[in-house]
C-alpha cells in the first residue's frame, strides 16, 4: 500500500454499523485509522463514534459502490451485503477484504457445504433441497437440521427436524438439510490471514448456546478439551482459511462429536461473537488481528493470558422497547468483569444488546463468575 | 444519580479533546456513555470520534458554562480550564469532578505546595517568589527548581537553577522555588476515589524522563522498589486524595530520594501519562477507573497482570509539520506491543504523538522490548 493506513487521509470502510463495527472502531483508534461505516439504521451502534457514518442499505449495489469509492480498504461486519457492489469497488481499485468471491460462498450455506466437500474440510453430511416438498423425499435423512441457504443470521433460519411429523413446519425455500450431529461440545477457532499469507489461530473456545434462540449465550476460553483435539481444531481452521484464500479473520465454528470427531458447522469472515473475550483475555484481540490482516501488518500473538468467560447480554423475553439494564453496578463489583454495551436504543427478546467478559486466575473461577453475572444482569424494556 | 450513566440521554462532558479524552472515549463506549468534548482545536484527537465535539476555549468561563449546561457530569483531561465556568456549572446542578476547589489548588503550584505542608504530605522544601529579583535573595536555597506557579504543562515552566550565575535565565513571574531533590527514582501512583468515598490505588510505576524536554519518556510497571517503599508510596497517594476530597483519579508523582524518602512532586487529577499502560497491563485501566469514580460505580481491581513498559512517542527534534511514523510495522512484529497513536496531524520536537505499551512475561523482557521499540519507531515530519 502506498498510502499508510495511519496516514491522515487513509480511510477504512465497514459495511455494517453494529456492535462488531463499534468494537473495531475502539481498536482502530489506536492506530489512528479513520473508519467509515454504512448501516441502514441511523442510530446503529457505530453512529456518532466512527469518523464517518453513512445511513444506507449495504445490500444495495449502488449504495455500496458510492459508499466505498473514495475509501482505501473496505471490510464487513456482516456477511449479507451486496457482492456486486463489492466487486464494483474491487474493479475500481479499492481493496476489499473479505474478498467478494469468498463472501458469496459464505452467504449461501449450500455453496459453503459444497466448498467444504470439495476441499476435504470435515463437515456433516448434507443434501440440498429446493423446497419443502422435497423434505418428504428425504425422511431417511432425519433427524436433521434444515438451514435456509440464504439470509439466516443470529440463530434465525435454522430448524431442527427430528421426525416426519415436523416436516410441515419446515422452510419452503432452498435449504441445506444437514444430518443432525449429536455433539459433545460446540467449539470456535478464530484464524487470521494477512495479504502476505501469514496465518495465526486463536486458541479454541467452547460455546454454550441458548436452545430457544439458537444463539451463543456463554463462552469459555480455553475450551475444556484435550491438547490433541485443540491442535486438530486449529489445523482445520488453518486449512479452511487457506482454502478460501481469505484475507481477514475467519471464525470457524466446530462440532466436537461424542466420538471425538471435529466437523465444521459454519464460518464467518469477520470479527465474531466467539472472539469478544479476546479484547481482555488474549495478547491480541480479534479486532486488532482483523485490522492487522486487512492492512497487511504482521499478525499479533494470540496467546490467552488468563482464563476467560463471556456472557452475551440478550434481551429478556417479554421485553420490547427502550432498553434498561438491571444489575450492572452489582456486576461491576466482581473483579475482572468487563461490561460492553452496544448502544442499541431498543431491546427485544434475545436481541444481542451487549456482552460481559470475565477474566480470572482459573477457568473454574471464570465460569463461576460468569454464572453470577448472567443471573445479576437483566436486559429489560422500560 | 437519577439518570443512569448508560441511559440514552446521559451525557458526560470533558474539557479538553486530546489523547486523554480520546482514550477515555474508547473506554466510555463500553458502558455506552455518551461523551462530549470541548477543545479549541477543531482537529483535536477527540474530533470525529466522541459523540459530540465542540470547538471552543475551555479557559473561557462562558464557553465552559455553555458547553456544560445540558450535561450530567463534567470532567477534565487537562487542569488549565476555567474554574469560574466549572463553578457556574456546579451551581446549575451539573456534577463536576474533579471539583473546582481542588482544581484551583492544582492549577497553582504555590497553593499545591502550601496544601501539602498543611496536610503533612511529604514534599520538598520550597519558597514562594513573586519575580526574578527575589531569586537573588534566595541564593542560599540553591540548587533548586524554579517552577512557574501557573500555566506550566508537559515539562514546560520548570527551570533548574544550579548556581547563582544561572539566575538571569530564571522566570520573572510568580514561582515556586523548590529545593533540588537528588532523587534515586521518580515514581507515580494513580489513586481513585468515587463519590461514596471508596479508594483504590494502582501499583507504583517507575518513570524515566527525557532530560531535555522534562517529559516522561519511558515507564516501567511495576516499579523496581521494595514492598515497603511501594506500600509507603500507596499510602501517600491515598492520604493525598483523601486530603483533597477528590472524586476522580489522581496521579501522584513522587521522588524517591537516595535516602529512601518519598516526596510528592506534583499531582494531576485526571488520567495521566503514567497510567497509559494500565489499558493492557492491569485488571482495570485508569480510564475505566476514572469513569467508575466520577459515575460513582464500584471501583475496579487494579492488580498488574503482567510486567509492562511504556514508551512515549515524542516528536523527533528537527521535525515540524505533517507527521509520519517510521518503524511502526517493524515494532508490531514484537509480541505484546500495543501502539497508540493520538491522531495529531502535525508533529513538533518532543510533542506527545502517541505511546506504545509493551507487556511481557518478565520485567526484564518488557524493558528490553521497550528499548527496541524506542529505537525502531521515529516520529518525523514529511
Amino acid at each position: 500500500m502506498a498510502k499508510k493506513p495511519y496516514s491522515k487521509d487513509f480511510k477504512l470502510g465497514v459495511l455494517g454499523g453494529g456492535q462488531l463495527g463499534r468494537m473495531l472502531l475502539q481498536e482502530a483508534v489506536n492506530l489512528d485509522i479513520k473508519l467509515a461505516a454504512l448501516d441502514p439504521n441511523p442510530e446503529a451502534p457505530c453512529h456518532q463514534i466512527v469518523n464517518f457514518f453513512t445511513t444506507g442499505d449495504f445490500n444495495d449495489r449502488k449504495t455500496v459502490r458510492e459508499f466505498g469509492k473514495d475509501l482505501d480498504v473496505v471490510t464487513v461486519e456482516i456477511e449479507h451485503v451486496s457482492i456486486e457492489g463489492l466487486r464494483d469497488l474491487e474493479k475500481a481499485g479499492v481493496k476489499v477484504f473479505p474478498q467478494p468471491d469468498m463472501l458469496e460462498i459464505v452467504q449461501d450455506k449450500g455453496l459453503q457445504k459444497e466448498f467444504y466437500k470439495e476441499h476435504q474440510i470435515p463437515s456433516a453430511p448434507y443434501r440440498l433441497l429446493n423446497n419443502k416438498a422435497e423434505l418428504y423425499d428425504n425422511t431417511d435423512f432425519l433427524p436433521a437440521a434444515q438451514k435456509l441457504r440464504k439470509g439466516g443470521y443470529d440463530g434465525r433460519g435454522v430448524f431442527v427436524i427430528k421426525s416426519k411429523d415436523q416436516i410441515e413446519e419446515g422452510f419452503d425455500a432452498p435449504t441445506v438439510l444437514e444430518k443432525f450431529v449429536d455433539f459433545e461440545k460446540e467449539l470456535s477457532v478464530i484464524v487470521a490471514r494477512n495479504e502476505s499469507g501469514e496465518i495465526k489461530t486463536f486458541p479454541s473456545v467452547e460455546l454454550d448456546f441458548n436452545p430457544k434462540a439458537n444463539l451463543v449465550e456463554l463462552l469459555f476460553a480455553p475450551a475444556n478439551i484435550s491438547d490433541e483435539i485443540a491442535k486438530k481444531a486449529e489445523n482445520i481452521a488453518r486449512k479452511t482459511i487457506e482454502a478460501f484464500g481469505l484475507v481477514g479473520i475467519l471464525a470457524v465454528e466446530l462440532f466436537l462429536t461424542k466420538e471425538g470427531e471435529l466437523l465444521v458447522n459454519e464460518v464467518a469472515p469477520r470479527p465474531h461473537n466467539s472472539g469478544h473475550q479476546t479484547i481482555e483475555a488474549n495478547i491480541t484481540s480479534q479486532y486488532a488481528q482483523h485490522l492487522r490482516s486487512i492492512l497487511n501488518f504482521p499478525l499479533g500473538d494470540t496467546d490467552l493470558l488468563r482464563p476467560a468467560a463471556m456472557v452475551n447480554l440478550l434481551g429478556e423475553e417479554g421485553h420490547t422497547g427502550p432498553v434498561i439494564y438491571e444489575g450492572l453496578e452489582e456486576a461491576l463489583q466482581i473483579s475482572g468483569v468487563y461490561v460492553h454495551l452496544y448502544g442499541k436504543t431498543d431491546t427485544k427478546p434475545f436481541r444481542k444488546m451487549g456482552h460481559v467478559t470475565i477474566t480470572a486466575a482459573t477457568a473454574d473461577e471464570a465460569r463461576e463468575k460468569a454464572m453470577r453475572v448472567k443471573s445479576i444482569i437483566k436486559v429489560k424494556a422500560k
